[in-house]
């Protein structure tokens, strides 16, 4: 029987806690959880401050070895054109049945083809957590460290990651 | 402390038993194993039958979960200019210390950006025997199921892969 | 009610009568005709020689007002990833029901993104009698005229495409 | 005797009465009006919701028979190199005598190429027009369909155009 | 012995005094200076007006035979990905020793590759001053010609360089 | 009055004496010689083992100041559609008023441009010295030094160019 799939799809800059209770939520719901990272060409930016690459090691290090083994942990890349967009996530990721995501051309541009569309809750705020995590690295503020699990916040550290936004936005 | 990784890279067109068992042999030696799927966004050709998708299908599907939760599987598209692959490389996956790979190009592209480079036994058989599943696939023989796991054979039998090649080779 | 339309693709270097006959006899059996030219970016090869726009000019010199009111052609650029290819051309042409083709990839391609497909006999004829045609006119000789539709072989002329190709062999 | 071509380009987002009223005036100057469909790989976003195969669609039912056959309908892609702009556009459209345009980097690049570019009045308006039609859909004013064609206004209504708009607009 | 280049990298909309005194200052220090023109592929925005050509054309203009045979100027194209941008550098130009620039992105990408960088106390104030004579020529003002070196000031002056940023503005 | 420019095109794979004539002929007959490096962006393979920037080395090594500061070297990328082959290269050269080429593409595509084209003897037989070259050191013969500028081979030998191709050769 297939194994059965439900779709993840972030920018994950950075993978914090609202990201971690979807994925541990849906690991309970589901043999396998396909994450998506969106955006992946881009880094040393703002927005995206992360490579694909950090944010793989970001991810890996917020789970268990048992809840990795069920994990498919994907980087994917922009295509400008949306009308593309689902065929190319699709050639990227294993077969799953389910897309969990709140954003709403996502899921139009997943309902349009056929696919299941499930809205979150924690979303809607992670991606503002997102954005504030961002501003406090930026502003040099250790309270970042509270909004990200404990290995990611490890693995940021070690990358110096908080340095590298705050170098961004002095000598912007 | 870093965790340890070696990166493999192959086409994985499909993932065989010499493919296995390098694998196999890095689990042995680092703490985690990357695969990178080379020609990501490649489908569909009598090279590149199946999608970056299906492979990672494949992959997963040879391992056991306690192996699966040490592999770290990442597609990566190619790009045009050599001089680039390195980094480009680099930006998808997690930091890694040592690349296993024949590939003279490869090599010494890896070299020349300072990553020690390993050669492996098992690929340079690994390379002629991709090409020699496709062509058995494309004859409509079931011998191409001895050189694949098993788990391999199910899922590409689940997805009628052979018959995409044979079709393919039938209408060429 | 919507109109119903047929989708024929082809690469048109350049149009001929095989291509002639099948679209008139799809102007039959449809309220319009999509002619979807491939390979659009390609021009001023052995293989391509002609452009996109020169080839939307040949197309319409094959056919009445009354025909053209009928036809939609649209020029259709290859995309490298072949799992993308079926929705970059619906991105780009209107709605159709039906493809008509030949080409094994575009055969499978079609099928597994659920729209179906029909062969067509003229056109395998036709790809060797594009490249037949391109031989001919590269060797000079006057005989390529008897392959492609009158108004056709004058917008050909006008535009001194034999020579083009001639050149290019001369020079090779 | 040449087919004498005017130009027209837009992005028609969609294609409304002040579009229509340019191209019927051209229709009445020229042989033949190309009606080149810009950005044409943009669908789904606030400022190019329908794709170009939607966009081509529009501007068909906006037009009787005899005028289709008059018609040559092309979309063209953008390139992020302006210089490259021109010979870009001449590559997919048929040959055309001279240009109706607006825009002030439209006729500045074909001015550059010795291309006659002629300025239109409708224009003007229409761009503005364009983006209150998209905000009255967005908004959900069912006033949107007083400013295109009747024929547009069913085929936007049968893809439920302006519930995309909404959607996206709601969701934001 | 190798050759002691720097490398010096700007946009150079247009090459300006502040430029100039950089590079006649660099010119002291090295053997060669190479002038890495960026965003080559853009022109005729209000940001980018000037052709990577007419750039060469321009710095060109404001150096003697003898400094230009110590100067290597080279466009280089932008790549979206900014993990890739200092490989992509690299292979357009030959090898150097030191990196000038005052920008933080190019700083914090060369610092990880490795590579030298020292800030230049004029290009901060020049960056500034580039938009100020873009705003200049745009309000047709002939004072930006006071900023400029006085071969690049003829040049633009040939190439009615003012005229098409007042034109762009204009016609906004 | 504006430099009088000739345009010489080629992949100086490596630059060889049969360039470097063209070269020193051509700046006896114009004030300042254009040399367009091509496929730019192709590096380490067997028919385009240099990159962008180590040409860039070469050229300027076969060459005295005084001549060096009347030459313009400036890497072109391929754009893989040849309709816009001449604009882009226009956009990233400086002006220049003939073009000395025997390859027919560039030819026949100049010409459709407007711009003049003049054959050149040597380099027919220098395209197969290019080749030539590439298998003498692909096979280690050290022969391969006779056939470039002294200072080129000097350059090839500091980066082991010859061992580069020998290498790829070996392992294949």
């Amino acid at each position: 029987m297939a194994t059965d799939r439900a779709l993840f799809i972030g920018r994950f800059q950075p993978f914090h806690h609202g990201h971690q209770k979807v994925v541990e939520r849906l690991l309970e719901l589901y043999d396998e959880v396909i994450i998506a990272i969106g955006s992946a060409e881009s880094s040393f930016t703002e927005d995206n401050p992360f490579s694909a690459g950090e944010r793989v090691d970001m991810v890996r290090a917020a789970f268990t070895p048992s809840q990795l083994s069920r994990l498919v942990i994907i980087p994917v890349r922009d295509v400008n054109d949306h009308s593309l967009w689902v065929s190319h996530l699709k050639s990227y990721v294993p077969s799953f049945r389910v897309v969990h995501s709140n954003n709403p051309l996502v899921t139009e541009l997943f309902d349009r083809a056929g696919v299941k569309v499930v809205p979150i809750e924690y979303v809607d705020r992670g991606l503002k957590e997102g954005k504030l995590i961002r501003e406090l690295m930026a502003e040099g503020k250790d309270e970042w460290k509270r909004h990200v699990p404990e290995g990611c916040a490890d693995f940021i550290e070690s990358i110096k990651g908080a340095e590298r936004l705050r170098e961004m936005k002095r000598k912007r």
